[in-house]
């Protein structure tokens, strides 16, 4: 066990939106590290919730199925947890622009009615809320850090921009312990890979892993960074843990950015099947493409001693593994989480063991 | 008639929270201008709304009372209108740090719900919104431009902050034409002055007035920048014909600032009586006390052409003046809005007449 995992072991932590992507990853390493792990999901179709992204500790969780605006649930929930990691949310931009009350109910009345809970019930839990790097809206300059103007571009990157304050409100006038990151694109394990409506380099690698034609819009010269769910694990546990951290800003992301371009040939390699090809903008993406971002990350490396690790090329295989022991619960919607095979059941080293 | 009123003439407007401070004397404006003017307001208790505040023009418009967040009305009522002014919000910044829902439901879904509307059924119109400098936080430097951080310190302010930010994704993403004001402190007559809980220089005036003592804050040292309401219509009717304004963001204030000792001084001096001491700051009123603030306003003056004209000694005797003759409906909740006698219909000229 690292050094980092020994300080959760028997703490209580709240995980919301735990049987999402990265909640759920994060929910895996918190719980092998010994902490006394409460999920919280709705579950909601389309969204990130998948019941097989927690089967390897399924046993030694508490699973609550529950909406975050469920206000006495949550209520009841926060009590005695050490740690709240703050996951749950609707994650989709491209819907939030055809209909922003799902965003602006889940994301940030969810957020206040979880910290209006902190405030009542139990205000020296740490909080941890990951937002998005869609906050910032087009880049003034590359890397944007985070003293940079945030104009986001859409319902769903304002809602976050909008739960980042609540939640830093309640850190300075109601002193909760708060950590808000900005998370660029993650890609790995436990995504959902149905539909391409969010997660757009894991879908990326389901098209290649089905042999299928990638579209990457415009050029293709778009530049972004990419972190690997596991090295953003680290980031929110070990930002959790980070008194210096309270209360502020930080950006997770990787300081080697790529374009798309570079990026479909990569996976297209790795995957070893695949291919690409232009495609245009539809006017709805193309309004709200914010054009080349990459995070500047060196304040969370100076303060949280966090970096990733885990370099593209061995992302992709890592994720490019999962899906192939695992297709079947990721491919289609999947009712009923048991493993269909003994044989299935061994996770990759690579999926759930953390890098550091 | 002036230029800008005659642009009026014959316009079918829409002013939500058009029975409370602002709006009230806003659609009076419009309406003696010759728009046909529509308002919507919910007089929620406590808030702004008062019937008395159009009295003056109670034959001439439509009065309707609904709530920002009845989605069938406000579907209804934005049909065929040519500019919605939206000023319907919970405005106290007290209250949203003890109940944060309020703000989020009435200021954020409220104005979704509106933008939600216009998308539907009158993508033409235009919108001018009014936010608050409480927007941007504590000054990083002075005097604030509209490109300074925006760290707010409340509830409230986040509220204003994303209901901003929602109305210019409907300006960039579905071309609704929106303004986008951030108005420092506002006085003047049609404020409600029940509560001390928001429009402390108001309540200023009706402490002077009532012969009491006013409780100064910390030092008074505290630098804020003021502005008379006719000079704020005059703002927010001449940035809704401007082209060049749409889809900006502009201070509303005065570049003169002023220590809250210096207003309460004037204040006292024009009343000729009342008096006043310094008082402790209460820890929450501390935890969102941003410090100095002065708006610069070079990008209105520059592209709207718009500056304030009203100095403060005379805005707070006009302001005298109006709550001198309609005292009675506004030091305590007034039921029945009719004037009791006749000889009260009479309202001032300076209280009615704009300036410009």
């Amino acid at each position: 066990m690292t050094n980092l995992d020994s300080q959760f072991k028997g703490k209580s932590v709240l995980v919301t939106g735990g049987m999402g992507f990265i909640g759920s990853n994060l929910a895996i390493r918190l719980c092998r590290a010994g902490a006394d792990v409460t999920i919280l999901d709705a579950m909601i179709p389309d969204y990130g919730g998948n019941e097989f992204n927690v089967h390897p500790i399924k046993n030694d969780v508490r699973i609550n199925f529950c909406d975050i605006r469920d206000e006495t649930a949550v209520n009841y929930l926060v009590r005695n947890q050490d740690y709240i990691f703050h996951l749950a949310g609707q994650v989709c931009h491209l819907m939030s622009l055809s209909n922003p009350f799902p965003d602006i109910s889940i994301n940030i009345t969810g957020t206040a009615i979880l910290m209006e809970a902190l405030r009542k019930y139990n205000p020296d839990a740490i909080v941890v809320y990951t937002g998005t790097r869609g906050q910032y809206g087009s880049s003034v300059s590359l890397p944007v850090n985070e003293e940079a103007p945030t104009n986001p571009k859409g319902i769903y990157e304002i809602s976050n921009l909008t739960a980042e304050k609540i939640i830093k409100v309640y850190n300075d006038v109601h002193h909760i312990p708060s950590v808000l990151l900005r998370l660029t694109n993650i890609y790995g394990p436990r995504s959902q890979m149905m539909h391409s409506r969010f997660g757009v380099f894991n879908w990326f690698i389901r098209k290649a892993m089905d042999n299928e034609t990638i579209q990457v819009f415009g050029d293709g010269s778009i530049l972004r960074d990419f972190c690997h769910v596991d090295d953003t694990v680290d980031a929110i546990m070990r930002a959790s843990v980070t008194k210096a951290a309270y209360g502020e800003i930080f950006n997770v992301g990787s300081d080697i950015p790529v374009n798309f371009r570079e990026l479909v040939e990569k996976i297209i390699k790795v995957a070893k099947r695949g291919s690409w090809q232009f495609a245009e903008f539809t006017p709805e993406r193309k309004a709200q493409e914010p054009g080349d971002f990459y995070s500047d990350i060196s304040k969370i490396k100076r303060i949280v001693g966090w970096e990733p690790r885990i370099e593209l090329e061995n992302g992709i295989a890592n994720t490019i593994d999962y899906y192939e022991k695992y297709r079947d619960y990721y491919w289609t919607r999947v009712e009923n989480a048991e493993p269909k095979g003994k044989e299935t059941v061994k996770l990759s080293q690579a999926a759930t063991a953390p890098k550091s």
